[in-house]
C-alpha cells in the first residue's frame, strides 16, 4: 500500500477538529545480490532503502543499473520479491561481479547525494561511466514545455491525496505523458521510473524528457545520464552540482518550471524557437 | 561558499532573456574517523555526503552523533577541515569504537532514509537507543506554532536567494528562533543544527522545538530522537514511519504547518488550549 489512513487533529486559526487524513507509507527494502558462479554462489545484502512499497522489482533493478552494479536488463537471472520488503536480485552465473568493488566504494551517508561511495574518486567514478552522447539533435519548443506540470499533477493520484510523495515522470517531445512513478525519496522514484524502462528494453531514453517534481540535485543528474536522458526538466532549484554534472553530459537542464515559466540551466539550444507570428 | 552565480535564459510566456542566477552549492564532503589507542591509531573514510559547504565540523559532529557513533562531545579528542572537502574527526583514544560493527551496519543506500544500514535490524537498533524520554510535561500554544514558518522564512536569506536549500531551526517554547541551518541535503541541515548544540553542550534539546521546512522523514524524526527533541514541525508531510517514530518516542509531530493551519499527527497532549475569550 502507499498510503496510509489515520486520525488526526486539524487546526485552523482558533478552531481545531479530529479527521481522517492519509499518509505517504515510508518502509525499509531490503535489496539483496545473488552472484558468482553457480558452483559458488553467493549472496549479500548490498542496500536498505526507505521507499514507498510498490514496484519493489523495477526500483531494485533501476537502482542496480544506475549505480553501475549492471549495465543491462540481462545481467539479471531473476528478481524475487520477499515477504512486504525485500528483493533478491540474482546476476547471471557468469556475470562478472566483485564483491569487494563494491564494498570499498559502498560506505554510508546521511545525505539524499552519492550515498555509500567510499572516496572522492567515486564519486566521480559514478559519473564517468554513463551510456555514450547521442548525437542527433532535436528540440522541445517552449510551449510543450510549459504544459508538463499540469500534464503530471493531473496524472498524480497519490500526490494529491497525501502530499508526501516526489514524482518523476518520463515524456515524449510531444509531451505526452508515457510513465509516472512516486516515492517519499525521490531518488527511489527515479530507479523505479529507469528499472521499468530496462525492463522493457527501452533504455537509452535519448528521445524523451524527464520531469522532476521537486529539486534537481546531482545524484538525479547521474542517474538520469546513466540512463542516457538528454532533457531533465524540474520543478523546482537544480543545485550547483546538478548543473556541472548536466553541462558534462550535454543534458538540457530546466529548473523552477512552473506557472507559465522556466530557467535554463544548460543546454540552452535544445529549447526550440518560438512560432513566428 | 553556500552559493553559487551563474548566467541562465529564463523563459515568460513567449519571451526569453539572459540573467544572472544564484544555485545553492552541492559538493561531496568525506568524513574521515580516527580512533584506537595512541600506540595503534588508525584512521579510514566513514561517509561522503554530498552537503552545501559551511559548518563542516558541525555536520560530521552531529552526523557522529545522530548516527550513534559517539554519545556526546567529550568523545571527540579533535576536529579538523582539511581543504574544501574533507574533515577528519580524532576520537578520544580511549573512546571504545569498534570500526567492524560499523562496517556490517553501514552499507549503501540512494535514499533520503537510513542510508547505510545493513539489515533490517539496524533499522530498528537505530531508533531504540536515543536519550532517555524527559518527563516534565509542557505545552506550546496554537498562536505560537502559527508564527514559527513566518519566523523561520525571515531569517533564511540563502534560501530567498536560491530557492535550493532545506532548513531547520530551533525555537525555544515561546516562538523565539535560537538557531537556523541551511543545505541542499535536510538530513544535513538538521545534522549540523544537531552538531552545533552538542559542541556548546546544550543536548538533550527536550525544552524546544524544531521546524523542518520540507517534509518529515523516518531519518529526520530518528535524528530528532537522539538529539531529545520531544516537538517537531513541518511545513511539509510527514512519512507514516515519521509518525510511528514520533509515536515511539513520545515526540509531538506537526505537519504542513502553513498559512494559519496544521496537522497534528502525535502527542497532541503538548498543544496547549486556545486563551479564554
Amino acid at each position: 500500500m502507499a498510503t496510509k489512513q489515520i486520525l488526526i487533529t486539524k487546526y485552523k486559526g482558533a478552531t481545531h477538529w479530529e479527521e481522517s487524513d492519509l499518509l505517504a507509507v515510508e518502509e525499509p527494502l531490503e535489496i539483496r545480490l545473488e552472484f558468482g558462479p553457480v558452483t559458488k554462489r553467493k549472496s549479500q545484502n548490498i542496500s536498505i532503502t526507505m521507499r514507498t512499497p510498490g514496484a519493489d522489482e523495477d526500483l531494485a533493478t533501476g537502482f542496480l543499473f544506475t549505480e553501475g552494479i549492471i549495465r543491462q536488463a540481462s545481467d539479471i537471472f531473476s528478481a524475487k520479491v520477499w515477504g512486504e520488503n525485500s528483493v533478491t536480485i540474482s546476476l547471471q552465473p557468469d556475470f562478472d561481479f566483485d564483491i569487494k568493488k563494491l564494498e570499498r566504494h559502498f560506505y554510508t551517508s546521511s545525505s539524499c547525494g552519492v550515498c555509500g561511495k567510499a572516496s572522492m574518486d567515486a564519486v566521480k567514478i559514478a559519473i564517468t561511466c554513463p551510456l555514450p552522447k547521442s548525437t542527433d539533435n532535436w528540440e522541445i519548443h517552449p510551449e510543450v514545455i510549459y504544459t508538463l506540470p499540469d500534464t503530471l499533477r493531473q496524472a498524480q493520484s497519490t500526490f494529491d491525496a497525501t502530499g508526501g510523495l516526489h514524482a518523476c515522470a518520463i515524456f515524449d517531445r510531444e509531451g505526452n505523458l508515457l510513465a509516472l512513478r512516486e516515492d517519499v525519496g525521490r531518488h527511489n522514484a527515479l530507479d523505479k521510473l529507469i528499472g521499468h524502462y530496462l525492463q522493457q528494453g527501452l533504455i537509452p531514453l535519448d528521445q524523451h524528457i524527464l520531469l522532476l517534481s521537486g529539486r534537481a540535485s546531482f545524484e538525479l543528474l547521474q542517474k538520469a545520464a546513466m540512463a542516457g536522458i538528454r532533457f531533465v526538466c524540474a520543478v523546482g532549484a537544480p543545485s550547483s552540482l546538478a548543473v556541472e554534472t548536466a553541462e558534462s553530459f550535454g543534458i538540457t537542464l530546466i529548473g523552477f518550471l512552473r506557472d507559465g515559466r522556466f530557467n535554463v540551466y544548460s543546454g540552452k539550444e535544445m529549447i526550440g524557437p518560438f512560432p513566428a507570428n
